[in-house]
């Protein structure tokens, strides 16, 4: 007899605990581990890192699986170059030396689509002041692939790496604007919600912004994530559970958009626990947080930043929502609410 | 009304001419190319490289679509890092800095069979001394995806890069060993023949063999090209081109197993124009050509290596069969006569 945990599920590609843990068990605890002074698999960060001479040349691979490949605020190849410049940036790398591009397509596949996809791709990398430098095309046949789906890799070298565990009690969380606009764009447009307001995805190569971040606040920046899948909460849970801290989520304090406030009521899904693919938790000390913060809104990409969270030593590992009546322990999610999300 | 061309046809992810046109006309030509001095989408080479001090950075990636996931001889995971570390090595890095390992599986995908494919990972690495470094897991539903596709990028440095284009006339092009087992394997499991002797893919990471031959040709190794999709043909079509030589292919000189051979007359299938995977062209300076054949066969994936090829200023870009019998032009094939071979 198999078990219940015998057969793959949704939630093991939802980016939260199941997949975490399908990941350990099945790959990091038995694939051969890093070298010393690397930063490899059992990180698990969002990306690997090498010393290489005076640098770190860091290392990071996405693939993209998002339905519908089009969608208010981008698409999948707007979303390919975001996420790994992303995390190429939350290790530190802001300067990105190459990436590279696979796609796997679907027969029949209209080639006026791939060509938005590569247009959307060029503009990505502009943005991002990244260059792809090689790829790979593989074709399925009809019904074995679901239209098209891309793998980003980035390179990158930097001289300090960020991991995602670095905080101390005491430290600030910046979330560098407003949380769950690209996981309700996603399911709005899914599901065709005429919703009033504008639901669009913050979908954007955010490097640019994190480098003003760095520069203005150097090694008093202690840590980063993009809330991807599983939005604020899953981030915070695993950088509370690495650095082991507690970590205080001061709820009003996070930006919500109201139409995704709306959204987010009219369909009982939480803001916070939903993909956000053009955002930042950057973990800094607590002298230059207003610094660092001050360096965010200074960018287009961080105009709406805001501290939302302090870490604490009590309940190391755990994150405690402050709701503005009480407190709440918040159970960290199995994953993201919604299947290819990303 | 569009043109037959507006949709993706499997042949477009067969590896020959329709993949490379359909290629260069939606990507390369359009995306921001590479900075002087390095090798970038242009080059339509195995990878890219980017000078970093006195070495070069190279990068590959692939995607692996192959079915049946479970063949003789290999699997989707040893492939996947074969034909990585193999792409790696083809550029000259035949030390393998990292890996990176994502996999896309459908819901209800065997855990066991994921366990499979982690160990044959594993061993892989273990004889390509490789180390997967970060990876990512992203799960489609039911019917969105035929069960995993992995894709697998790389990263190396070199002292010197080699080309799959720097071949003048006179060079010597030697194979590494026998043509087509991985494709026949293939097509034999997909159709469950019953053929005498034993079809097995040839997959296997050819780095350390490469290496050996490096070391002993030196410079003299100008163009080096592992034989995948659409086989040794479509590889010398590519090199010719590059290089704007005419190849000279000698027919009976290149070594094809018996059972191979016997099944490729059965199926009407050449066996130079399938899969290879665990193979290399390397063009060598004809004063080395004997050094490098030495090397090769030293190493006991080479053992069976062969001088298949002579280059000549006549018909450049083109390959000429010698067939012991008279000379023939082979025409480039459009692509891989099989679908997802890798």
């Amino acid at each position: 007899m198999r078990n219940e945990s015998a057969k793959v599920e949704l939630k093991h590609g939802a980016g939260g605990r199941a997949m975490r843990a399908l990941v350990k068990e099945l790959f990091v605890d038995r694939l051969a581990g890093a070298n010393d002074g690397e930063i490899g698999l059992a990180a698990m960060d969002d990306g690997a890192a090498i010393p290489l001479g005076d640098r770190w040349l860091v290392i990071t691979t996405d693939s993209h699986v998002i339905s519908p490949l089009f969608f208010p605020g981008g698409d999948i190849g707007r979303l390919a170059v975001s996420g790994t410049v992303n995390d190429l940036a939350m290790m530190g790398a802001t300067h990105v030396l190459a990436l590279t591009f696979a796609m796997i397509v679907e027969e029949g596949f209209p080639r006026a689509e791939l060509e938005r996809v590569r247009d959307s791709i060029a503009a990505a990398c502009e943005e991002a002041r990244a260059r792809i430098l090689t790829g790979d095309t593989k074709v399925m046949g009809r019904g074995e692939i679901d239209g098209l789906v891309l793998n980003t890799t980035g390179v990158a070298l930097t001289s300090r790496v960020v991991s995602d565990a670095g905080l101390e009690p005491g430290d600030k969380i910046i979330l560098s604007g407003t949380a769950g606009d690209h996981g309700m764009a996603i399911v709005a447009c899914r599901h065709e919600l005429q919703l009033e307001g504008e639901l669009r995805s913050d979908v954007a190569p955010l490097n640019a912004m994190i480098a003003q971040a760095l520069q203005a606040g150097g090694p008093q920046v202690v840590a980063m994530k993009d809330p991807t899948r599983g939005g604020v909460v899953s981030a915070l849970c695993e950088m509370a559970q690495k650095s082991k801290v507690g970590i205080v989520l001061d709820g009003p304090s996070v930006p919500v958009r109201d139409s995704v406030r709306a959204a987010a009521e009219l369909l009982g899904i939480d803001p916070l626990m939903i993909a956000n693919e053009g955002k930042a938790l950057l973990g800094v000390r607590p002298d230059a947080a207003e610094r660092v913060l001050a360096a965010l809104r200074a960018h287009p990409l961080g105009a709406g930043a805001a501290i939302v969270a302090n870490c604490v030593e009590s309940r190391p590992g755990q994150v405690i929502l402050e709701t503005g009546f009480g407190r709440r322990l918040l159970a960290e999610p199995e994953g993201e609410p919604l299947p290819r999300i990303c």
